[in-house]
């Protein structure tokens, strides 16, 4: 399971449809998202924002939503708490961002009242569904991390981890990126890559397999892994998780990737009590779909193991 | 013209046929790649190495290369001396790598007495032509320079913008890439990417349009350039110069790209007297072939701007 978007959309019909409460719902693409994932039997929606609003754009767009819940709130902080606590309360399964801007989403995510807050750290995780590859990739994190520290990497895995599991991928091999396949003193990143390695072994990292540093080559084509022969490596080219030395080389190949390559993804933001869809304005419509397909399973996988 | 490999190799064909002088010349990949390189009447070579070897592998693959010149050298620093003399005294116009490991083969590069210094540093340039884009894209540095200096970042900028010129790119949008497209104190990359669009503006560095810091999408895509509303930016989506932070975000962008889109692709070193194609191992024939025809038209350019 858990090898393309297509064997994840029929997990998804097998489950308990989910409710997704969307946060400031005046936002077309979103409207448009959220009637597709409801269309196709993915999940259904609460929509909190101004109720007139979302009305006249689901018009305007041809939309029609009269079958969805509504909650009127004109006030955008008013309407993410209100949307955010539907989650906290377990009224809806998963949170969404609308037309509210990121750092005003993340103030709700993290609100210690009626927000989503855990002990964890938060991380981004984006799943990619690549034409030619017989497997998901988990890139992470590609948004929301500058510069993550070695701790924070070992935070990044285990959420990741738990993301794959989510999905059906049992046990991944992660691999930590740079430039070049051998540890290099002058090259700072190779070195937390190979101490991750080290700290998987000694089962401080578990539910994974650690391999780094790793080139991408040597991490997602087995043909350049045999090319550079690299045998002896617990990972041949069948990485799961690309683990990005920061956000700068995360996001160039995130974009890089989504813009060059045929492929289906969806990202979600987890560490936090609920999965939350945090996708950006220049993400499709079928980006967002899918998003709301990756926090469904998540949503279900959270509940049987809490 | 410049706007796709098939052009680039027109251009070839009408300038004088040049010559590359390989570097330790018992390699299967290079000798199939000069085989290549002469059929298609895009350049001819001086195979220096261990003839004896050369021919049992040249044999051993089938290809005939009793048409090349040979110089007989067995031992691997002599030989690589004897190559790079060869284009240091003219008798060759570009210098590519053989059987040879990186190090040895940039040693004799940077020969003081028989090498191709010159006051320039040295940078590596990797040329795109991707499926579903109208233009060449030069990637820069994704192989040689691990975490180039805002200083060091001018000068690629500068060998770079000569690349492009040789190709018939003239006036390159050049693009330094980071995860944001706004300044952020927080990220050094958009400050130094904000920096060279200032010197740029200041008439500090020419012959080109910089505009940083930008993120991959509106550097390479003009409907996401649309999309986000940067229209009052010099980079709409037509950046022909990628700019990265450092070698892992430019070598993992790279072979992101390179193996999961459709693409034509070669190579070089610049800041040398002359070209030098230092391709890897894992590098196909083709980008070996592409690479001497991006040699060749940098050694016709610099014949004729000297």
């Amino acid at each position: 399971m858990g090898k393309s978007f297509d064997e994840l959309i029929k997990k998804v019909a097998a489950i308990p449809m989910k409710k997704v409460a969307v946060c400031v719902s005046q936002d077309s693409a979103v409207i448009e998202a959220v009637r597709a994932a409801k269309d196709r039997k993915i999940a259904d929606a609460i929509l909190v924002g101004d109720a007139k609003k979302t009305k006249a754009i689901a018009d305007e767009i041809g939309i029609d939503i009269s079958d969805f819940e509504m909650i009127d709130v004109e006030d955008v902080v008013e309407a993410s708490l209100t949307a955010v606590k539907l989650v906290h309360d377990g009224k809806a399964d998963m949170y969404m961002k609308g037309l509210i801007d990121t750092k005003g989403f993340l103030k709700s995510v993290l609100d210690k009242e009626v927000g989503l807050r855990t002990g964890k750290m938060l991380s981004h995780v984006c799943v990619f569904d690549i034409k030619g590859y017989d497997r998901l990739m988990f890139l992470t994190d590609v948004a929301f991390l500058p510069y993550p520290t070695l701790e924070d990497k070992v935070n990044i895995i285990k959420n990741t981890v738990e993301i794959c599991e989510a999905l059906g991928v049992n046990n991944p091999k992660v691999a930590p990126l740079a430039a070049v396949e051998v540890v290099n003193p002058k090259m700072p990143v190779t070195v937390e890559a190979e101490e991750l390695h080290q700290m998987n072994l000694r089962g401080e990292i578990t539910g994974c397999i650690v391999d780094g540093p790793l080139s991408m080559d040597l991490a997602i084509d087995p043909e350049a892994a045999k090319h550079k022969g690299a045998t002896d490596r617990p990972i041949q080219g069948d990485a799961d998780i690309l683990l990005f030395p920061d956000i700068h080389s995360g996001n160039i190949a995130y974009k890089s990737i989504v813009h060059t390559a045929e492929l289906v993804n969806g990202n979600i933001l987890t560490g936090t009590a609920a999965p939350v869809v945090l996708t950006s304005r220049s993400d499709s419509m079928e980006v967002k779909v899918n998003s709301i397909v990756v926090a469904s399973l998540v949503a279900e996988y959270m509940k049987n193991n809490k």
